[in-house]
């Protein structure tokens, strides 16, 4: 009771400027309510065990907006509603089978096919294959894989600290891989897996044709790690091998779908909007429990912990789990699109997508004044051991935004272990820890909240 | 090769003192030939899945001896040699088995002997239960625990964000509990497991009945976490329910062990020793992959990081892998010893025994003067997100060390998770990340060879 009263008391001695040491108690109080009285780690196992894969488009994915509203509306914010969004619907269909057939010996390996690839034929496909490093060097081929199946097999870089890094400079193969082997007469192309670790999964993941006539689409699908070693290791001593891959995925009609909101209303200047989100869709390979059920359940937390402790925001706080993020990015661009129509103004948007790991910081999309106001807060943050405060992409969703003055940030957490679950049928409740979850959703909470009071810098 | 003759040259240049860019550029090294072309997960995988559980005095403990014996001679060290050291041998027997009697209802739940417990009676041993939350509640109620059965069920304080700091105030009821209920007439006693989640798992550890008689000693066990809180709810109900439980562990004679030791002879101050370590040895339930395994193949990494690169240290580096850190400390104090009979001066000591995680600082035990020196260093370990530089325990093996000027060091990774696993079933090679455990040992490279440089403060 003491510390609930404690903030009201600060909310009614003036919302406009706060001491530091307020901030410290304020902190701290979050983040034990975070540690020791959370529902986000439930909800996760919810969302996760009870509903599962939530591809946009399919009968969980409406099950997941229904239980987040519910949920949300438990919360006693000022507005819940749903926001309707029309979302591709694109279904895997059988499981997929594939082998490399080199002479007489048939070695199966594990595949999946990338959402929005078309199907094979119903007998499956086979053609020889030809490894690449990446699209230039596809380019550089011409003719020469005509009738073939091309490989791609760049590795993400295992230098980088920042595993984001090796992903951002790697995916272009798989996004955008078939499409251009399509171009050259390819008639598919299997993707080496975003994944650090040689391990047996194939991760699914966007991929687009872009431009192409449909009748040029190829069938595409992502190989294990192990067996993207496997198949180059054995295509050095048979160039001539074969490679066979059989997957019945399609595109259906688009659906509507929605995004789910919430909002505690502004006190002092509630045309301010803050934002803060996860996406509510995931792959349908597994429950997506890092991608990105951690990041809806943390950003249902963040007001559920600031609505315990019956805080006045200065600035309207959203809630928004948007749809869509991972084969359209419909959600997102719903929300800004209706956003313009109202007019509204964004100062902040907060996107939780980087797993549910230990929050190491936030990458930061600000100006230079901006960036330095929340460098400045580092030392509120140090006794969390939350430390890295650097520019960077701050999400997906939110990178629909343009409001003329805006901050945005995604929660950094440790990235070490994502690519090991992402898009994979291995993400999944039990790859979660509950305190690496709570401590996201409490420096979440801290950077709004700090956001909240001090504002951003508008020039 | 170009790298090689990099750091040769270096070397060549005059061992006093470097630029600051160069020492960026050695780190980088070190880094990238960790991530990329390292053994340590490789040492682990054998040390968990071919050779497994290593108790003191058990045949693995052994093996593991000869194991990395076999392994520090391959990197051409200067000289690998054993250290005898006799060790306790304490065995469990078979499997514990434990029910909660509450009028008719029978529950199993899930125990483990506390190390260095003796056993139950061979049918077992049925008493009522006293709970407490502690030693110092147990010690008010006096002649209540007479013929009963002591429950210490004080869980870790889960609002701390280091974890280490939940587990040092909670663990002295597993270590001294049964001691203390012993004098008050128990019979004996079941601990909480040292876990924060609740889960299935009881975690073993170490006890000590101190100075008592052995007619004295009482048997002791852990219960997972989720078997207490099924017990201290019951109990609320019917204090008057009987526990079971039935163990059959022993401790046998002291059994000749070893540390095993590698060198690399300093150039400029041999006589100055720098030590880097883990322990060999592990509890009995598992294969102890985070502790302390991962402590072991990082401590070997880092000499064979700058072996690869033919680095020339001004001090002698001594990697020490200890032997019963676990259930006695015998390696750590024979170390000691035995360089304390030949007068050595060790002027730092690093050890890794907090689990594979992703590394985020050191555990410092120095003086102002040297802690600011290192603290002086965290730009260099900036881009490798190590931030946490602060005064704490550095560990247990290097504890013993007296020498009069030394800087000891803990290589601290990130506690969330390390509880989930500490001394239960599940430290398991599976918990450990390739990159987490390599980029630990880059970490732990780059601080030993910013003292081997920059060296100490000597006042």
């Amino acid at each position: 009771m003491k510390k609930t009263f404690f903030l009201a008391v600060l909310v009614l001695n003036g919302l406009t400027s706060f001491a530091q040491s307020n901030d410290e108690k304020n902190i701290k109080l979050f983040y034990k309510k975070a540690l020791t009285d959370s529902k986000c780690y439930t909800w996760l196992e919810y969302l996760s065990n009870d509903i599962g894969a939530r591809l946009s488009g399919s009968q969980n994915a409406q099950l997941a907006v229904n239980y987040t509203k519910t949920q949300l509306e438990s919360l006693g914010l000022d507005k819940v509603y749903l926001q309707e969004v029309m979302v591709p619907h694109w279904v895997r269909g059988e499981k997929e089978t594939a082998f490399i057939l080199n002479g007489k010996v048939k070695t199966t390996v594990p595949i999946c096919a990338l959402g929005g690839s078309v199907a094979t034929p119903k007998t499956g496909l086979t053609a020889e294959v030809v490894e690449v490093q990446g699209i230039e060097e596809l380019k550089t081929l011409g003719d020469k894989v005509k009738g073939k199946i091309v490989f791609f097999n760049r590795p993400m870089n295992p230098e980088n600290i920042e595993t984001f890094k090796s992903y951002g400079a790697c995916v272009d193969q798989r996004f955008a891989g078939a499409k251009e082997a399509a171009k050259l007469g390819a008639v598919g192309t299997i993707v080496r897996s975003m994944n650090l670790r040689l391990d047996d999964f194939p991760h699914t993941g966007a991929q687009s044709y872009g431009d192409l006539p449909k009748e040029q689409y190829i069938p595409t699908a992502a190989i294990s790690t192990n067996g993207a070693e496997l198949l180059s290791a054995t295509l050095k001593n048979n160039p001539a091998l074969k490679f066979y891959f059989k997957q019945s995925c399609e595109t259906l009609p688009d659906v509507l779908s929605y995004n789910v909101i919430g909002e505690i209303k502004g006190t002092v200047t509630p045309e301010n909007i803050m934002v803060v989100g996860g996406h509510l869709d995931s792959w349908d390979l597994a429950d997506g429990s890092h991608d990105d059920g951690a990041g809806v359940v943390q950003s249902m937390e963040v007001v559920r912990i600031l609505k315990s402790f019956n805080y006045k925001p200065k600035n309207t706080i959203r809630v928004v789990l948007f749809m869509n993020e991972e084969n359209g990015g419909k959600g997102g661009a719903k929300y800004e699109e209706v956003s313009k129509q109202k007019n509204e103004n964004h100062i902040f948007a907060l996107e939780s997508d980087s797993g549910g790991f230990t929050p190491r910081g936030f990458s930061i999309e600000a100006d230079d004044a901006n960036l330095k106001k929340i460098q400045g807060y580092k030392d509120l943050f140090e006794p969390y051991l939350v430390h890295s405060f650097t520019i960077g992409h701050a999400g997906s969703d939110i990178g629909h935004l343009t409001s003329k003055a805006i901050v945005k940030a995604g929660l950094k957490p440790d990235s070490q272990r994502y690519f090991d679950y992402h898009h994979a049928a291995n993400d999944k409740f039990d790859a979660i820890n509950k305190r690496e979850l709570e401590l996201g959703a409490a420096t979440m909470t801290t950077l709004l909240y700090l956001i909240d009071q001090g504002g951003i810098v508008v020039n």
